[in-house]
């Protein structure tokens, strides 16, 4: 291997815009469309690799310096990436009305704790060093796993992400035949349906929309249609500390753990400190400077790690070390990606010994993706790919499409903005100060 | 790359004895010899790899299982590496006199706080792992440090590393022209040579020998020679809470920082909480379980890692992480080794963003190397090599010739005792029980 085909030649970033069902949570609800980044690093031996992170508007700002540093600087060096942000300086969203507003200063979209400019910079980075990786891996014909020590198992295990959704968006939009899941009968025939098209063995329903009754409901019904299997109730910090204990109280015997009952590390920790329930976040401990605090509080006993926003692979595992060191088990958070991100995970997932839970994946909720042929869960598990890099292969005409799709969109779409998109279907919606219940 | 060539093919051990000085610490003086093992995997594609670690018996004997384990995996599989170690059961040495004997429950050569099963395995898996990647870098035409992610600087600072000593081993050994070094006059004059030499900034002077006010004499006198120079010393832990707290007090205004001054966590955490003057450690923290009750109670400022006891390359980055994500410090413990070691330190540590101190070499000390040609220190720096592998090459006929004096020797050297070397010149000698002052 020549070192100088190692060099990166060009860097191509598109931004996409791609369909997502109307999937609810404490926010508002999932647009029709979604905006994603795609970035490919191709070196000067001509390969190709793939990134993906967030899409919004903020990311893309960033995303266009490093995409300008990187070329002539060699594949390998992933350490180095996140200094090529310094001189990003994303404008943070001000607080709707210029007050302090819950909905402002968390992600609008992505719902994994406060905003800040180093959580982007990170978020930016992360695809940049999935994409190096790739490439990497793709010259060498070696799985990105081997760049990373090598796999300790040959599966990833995934969960299932239920939804309680719509039938159709309000607006316009994709439609899809899942029809609408609102109370627990819907939620139940949702998971059949997962259970049946992948094989998942544990759920995981997204919480936060309806009362902690009704939600409480749809896991004592999910307890009963698949007895034994490993549930999971995310209401995304909805709760106050006695309904996230009360909670605890009903579901104690049913729940694998319980995510984010309560907003902040503090509410978790006097949450962790009078249950015997797991808590699980990705919302408190989102970032390496919110560990030390979070685990010496015992707040939580599971990290839901997330490479993008962690700052990329080599990270999600360093993480994984913080967790195993201080005892504190580790599975994976997922928000809406395609197949690119899908690898990645299973890639890095792959090297982790400590992984002791199933993955997060909002996957099988997409319809769309920019890799071909799709990524297939068998007893709700993927292989994990031997192939050089990320085993993916990138669909051009489907990333044109989607970029397409970008382009004529007149703006409305390129921030993802859940709570925007409910008042489509209630003009007076306003994400809801948390705690809400 | 065909991947069939990453695949082990052969993997030599070949157990050495090195030339050491007569260099003093608390427990004794090194042995005229020092064993050490040398780790070679070859590839199927007849690429060597090499990893070097401690040489005694308990270590040759866990790691033979492990070479005999390694035939037909392939070198990108590091992250699995430890687990083959699970058969080996190394019997730990017996106290001296059966009895709960400081002595004997460290190591006796190493210092680097209690031996343990687990210990000793990490630091044989260290030498497969480095051997692994020296082997795939080779294959792949990259770097070691190219295949953790890249450099992030391409010199390394090392610290002159400071013995008191004498001009002779008591018995046959080889000899040098040093001469003694046992007062304040001594330890500059070592300095300066070193200085000359090599050019190093810092100083670490190995404290422990004498009574603590001729070892501040030492320091007091090295701050003279060497204005605005970081110094640092290291008594082995052999000060109680009140004499290391002493010794702060008179030499606060001259030391980067006071490494071990005495045994164990809750000591440090008292002598820490007393004084302003940053606590290093390599005897406290040596394993990861040892890590969050250090942090918790504030220990240590600065973790001197050392890759053959945190099991390899990788893990000296996680340990990296955890000492980032805590504001923990950062730099590199060493003891007696060759130009394998020091390769692989290199490498591993212009990985490191947050490597805030000049790491510590024994090497300039040793006048037998298997590697050639021997690095070159300039301003107490070594060049990053970008070379394939490590970038050193394996001078097989000094290893034929360092492993013919360990088959010629009666088993009197093959385990390093720094005890029993000194009883040959002081039959009555015990390593005195902490604090000895």
């Amino acid at each position: 291997m020549d070192a100088k085909m190692l060099l990166v030649d060009e860097v191509r970033l598109t931004p996409i815009l791609i369909s997502d069902p109307p999937l609810l949570n404490v926010q508002g609800v999932h647009q029709p469309f979604t905006p994603r980044l795609v970035v490919e690093v191709i070196t000067r031996g001509g390969v190709s690799g793939l990134g993906e992170t967030y899409g919004d508007g903020v990311y893309l700002e960033i995303a266009r310096p490093i995409a300008e540093a990187l070329p002539g600087r060699a594949v390998t060096d992933v350490n180095s990436l996140f200094a090529l942000t310094a001189s990003a300086d994303p404008a943070l969203p001000a607080a709707e009305g210029g007050g302090v507003d819950v909905d402002a200063s968390i992600d609008a979209g992505g719902l994994r704790g406060a905003r800040t400019a180093d959580k982007l910079r990170l978020s930016v980075v992360s695809a940049f060093e999935t994409a190096c990786l790739d490439a990497l891996g793709k010259s060498l014909g070696l799985p990105v796993h081997a760049l990373l020590g090598g796999k300790v198992r040959d599966t990833v295990e995934y969960s299932a992400y239920l939804f309680y959704r719509w039938a159709a968006h309000p607006g316009a939009g994709p439609t899809d035949d899942w029809g609408a899941a609102l109370d627990p009968a819907g939620i139940v025939a949702q998971a059949r349906r997962f259970d049946r098209l992948h094989g998942f063995r544990s759920f995981k329903l997204k919480g936060g929309v309806f009362a902690p009754e009704r939600e409480i409901a749809a896991i004592r019904a999910l307890a009963e249609a698949f007895p034994g299997r490993p549930l999971r109730l995310d209401p995304n910090g909805a709760w106050s500390v006695e309904t996230s204990l009360a909670v605890a109280r009903e579901l104690g015997d049913a729940l694998e753990y319980l995510e984010d009952p309560a907003s902040g590390t503090g509410a978790m920790a006097e949450i962790a400190a009078r249950t015997d329930v797991p808590l699980a976040t990705n919302m408190c401990v989102t970032t390496f400077e919110e560990v030390p605090e979070a685990f010496a509080k015992g707040a939580v006993r599971i990290v839901l790690c997330d490479h993008h926003y962690w700052g990329g692979l080599h990270r999600t595992r360093e993480l994984a070390a913080l967790c195993r060191t201080y005892g504190v088990g580790l599975s994976m958070h997922s928000n809406t990606h395609l197949g690119i991100s899908l690898a990645a995970m299973t890639q890095v997932a792959a090297t982790l010994p400590g992984l002791d839970h199933a993955c997060d994946t909002h996957y099988p909720w997409q319809t769309e993706d920019v890799v071909t042929p799709r990524p297939v869960f068998r007893a709700g598990r993927l292989a994990v790919s031997d192939a050089p890099g990320l085993g993916i292969e990138l669909d051009r005409t489907a990333l044109a499409t989607l970029h397409r799709r970008w382009l004529d969109d007149d703006g409305t779409l390129r921030d993802r903005d859940d709570a925007a998109a409910m008042r489509v279907a209630d003009p007076a919606w306003r994400t809801p100060p948390v705690p809400r219940w």
